[in-house]
């Protein structure tokens, strides 16, 4: 006979909430390293985060109970770093080096908190924004879309059975770990987790990198979740992303201001991080147009890390541009991280492998892969394309154009506007899925 | 934070035995059916029950640790019927008929023990035998052979980490459910549970068996293992085994007794059952010379379940018979229980569908497929075919042909004067693989 702990069954019944998230570390590595810059260089812009689903399909509205996401969103209010926490930032290594994190910030970090959310409905989806300083409204981002997420997630499970449960996660460990000996297949593969924002759950996301540390061994380089780095004992990854220039060209008195803001924002990186993290990330505003008017100081840095091109396009398109520019691609860095799964990160490794290094983050199709592992053959599990964009800094509209304008993200207005300034040579329209 | 239930873990940590054999109901339900009869028949015949590995190349003795074997054989001599399992027993009712057993059956059973037992080693294999009553000796054939095939398992899991324990038996749930999927797609399947003797380990026949209950509906009929019948309220399923026409040919005084000694069992069991449970099995010596012998009563019976041809030709051949002694086929039962999968259960059913009544007794891959699951790619756990079967009666030797050559046991001698009274006919060679 099992012993059941009374106390723990009495718990499980009637706890208040399941919170989606308990730590301020769970968020992607990324955000922290923006936010020490933006701190320093631009702590008086306020910003709007937004919520944006690009599955129109999914009415998340109509899916998810809305007292339940407000509980959720109040609770992450709450939340605090640790003590712990705090001494692991400022006592870690990241990318081989020793504070990364300056200690006035990690004071700082000791009392932040995230801001108030506004949470209103439309059209069966949820309006769901963060205004505030950009120091504030920005840590949103991630834990936004892990508690819609995760919400949905659970509401699709909502009302299953115990044996539908356990044959569903059962399919998914499975299809997992199928992948995972097709990636153990490529001798010299780099990869980690990107998949925080997209999760299934924590929990699955959790049982996800320990079964790339388990499966991949070195292969397995890290994760862009803070926390699941710290608690097992691996690197946290990331640079930065599409808010910067999103931000710096919003603020932007003219179409100039405009066009240089890409380069300034990375001429800012570069004099933040003391010639670390030197990855670029070329698409905010179409990858050609950036690598076209980069100063020349750019292709010396150590990578790029398309984004929005399919891998291969994108990836011959910077190496020609190194080319161009007399770098030798065997010695830069690709990071290919738009909605990998393993049959492109099989292809893409094998069509660059021994030209460039690569390093893939792998996101959605990681963490929140249950297509097909319903036993009652729902689809309510499948990923969809949930996004946090920064949508206006200062009161003035941020525009994404992206090299698919499919992922395009702005006032109509502006992204033509956008669209005049850096021209539209190498967009290539795509299905977004994830 | 999970809380750790402490006592559980220490006990967990260093517990004397995890029994494999925990109940004496945890056998097949054709035991007590056929114990009933020859308590009330032939209860001074002595039988010896011998284990043979038929899959030599794995050296069984090399693999389970003598010690751990012992105490295991020794606990289960200690297990005695509980009330509980009596009073059930007594009270259900099975296939329809109330009080199947007698009360003085049961009261007799209150003190039932399994008796002692010899082991020994021979060329990398165990020599393990029960001597006894053949009420008591014939008990150890299924809780002999669950602890043989658990204790295999166990020393193939041994040393395992928790991740590639979590892998295996995500991908055996996973396997299984793909099977189940398949056979839901047979409307009118007829299907149970065969596989304690084979079984990878209780808990997983358990879930098997959980996993068929919940995905097959009413195509899964009930269970052989009379314990998991009573913890899951479903309907025991047997009827009868090789042992019995075995004992009593070795028993018969001369040829002609050895001839008739088929036909006699089940007269006696006829008349035991008051004409219910008849299902015969008609391989013991040669399915050919079983039905051209029968007597004509015998084609009156429900059903006949071919044990060692495939299961088309098995068919075929008694479809045959039932023609030529005049009967129709359609209101006759065919049960295939012979190393049955879901390749050759969905071909046996669309084969004779619409022709004959059938049930599929599923055994060795239903409860032991974990073949392609290890993520370490072992072979370890792959099945093997090891049966426990009646060597001698009242110190004459026992025999068993079959259809398969390869599954005939006896001395070899013996073999030769049971093949010369029988005949070889319709005899076919096949691999024996579970």
């Amino acid at each position: 006979m099992p012993v059941t702990d009374i106390a723990t069954r009495v718990y499980n019944h009637g706890w208040r909430l399941d919170p989606v998230v308990r730590s301020l570390l769970d968020t992607d590595f990324y955000k922290l390293l923006m936010l020490q810059m933006i701190r320093h260089l631009h702590p008086e812009v306020r910003t709007t985060f937004s919520l944006i689903n690009r599955s129109t399909s999914v009415r998340l509205a109509e899916v998810i109970d809305e007292a339940e996401l407000r509980e959720q969103l109040d609770h992450a209010r709450t939340v605090r770093f640790s003590q712990r926490e705090l001494i692991w930032l400022a006592g870690n290594s990241f990318y081989g080096k020793q504070r990364m994190f300056a200690p006035d910030f990690i004071d700082w970090l000791a009392d932040f908190q995230l801001p108030a959310y506004k949470l209103g409905k439309s059209e069966g989806q949820y309006e769901l924004t963060f205004e505030g300083p950009w120091t504030h409204s920005s840590m949103w981002e991630i834990p936004a879309l892990a508690i819609v997420n995760e919400l949905r997630s659970r509401a699709a499970l909502k009302g299953k059975g115990r044996f539908e449960l356990d044959i569903l996660y059962a399919r998914a460990k499975a299809k997992l770990w199928e992948k995972v000996e097709r990636l153990r297949e490529l001798p010299d593969l780099v990869i980690s987790d990107f998949g925080t924002r997209r999760r299934h759950g924590f929990l699955w996301q959790r049982w996800c990198v320990e079964a790339l540390k388990e499966g991949l061994g070195s292969r397995f380089v890290g994760t862009s979740n803070v926390l699941l780095a710290m608690d097992n004992d691996l690197e946290a990854i990331g640079t930065n992303a599409h808010e910067l220039p999103m931000v710096l060209a919003a603020l932007a008195e003219d179409d100039a201001g405009v066009a240089a803001a890409p380069y300034r924002v990375l001429e800012e990186w570069r004099a933040h991080y003391d010639g670390n993290l030197l990855v670029a990330l070329p698409d905010a505003f179409g990858t050609a147009a950036f690598l076209r008017g980069a100063p020349d100081w750019l292709a010396d840095w150590t990578g790029v890390r398309p984004d929005s091109l399919p891998a291969i396009e994108g990836g011959e398109q910077i190496i020609g541009w190194w080319k161009e520019r007399g770098r030798d691609p065997q010695t830069k860095l690709l990071i290919f991280s738009d909605g990998m799964d393993v049959d492109s990160i099989e292809a893409t490794y094998r069509h660059f492998d021994g030209r460039v290094r690569m390093s893939f983050g792998w996101g959605t199709n990681l963490t929140n892969d249950f297509r097909g592992c319903d036993p009652a053959g729902g689809h309510e599990l499948e990923p969809i394309s949930l996004v946090a964009k920064v949508t206006s800094a200062n009161g003035r509209p941020a525009v994404k154009l992206s090299d698919n304008p499919a992922k395009a993200t702005g006032l109509p207005s502006e992204i033509e506007r956008y669209r005049r300034i850096f021209g539209q040579e190498g967009q290539m329209p795509q299905a977004v899925r994830v």
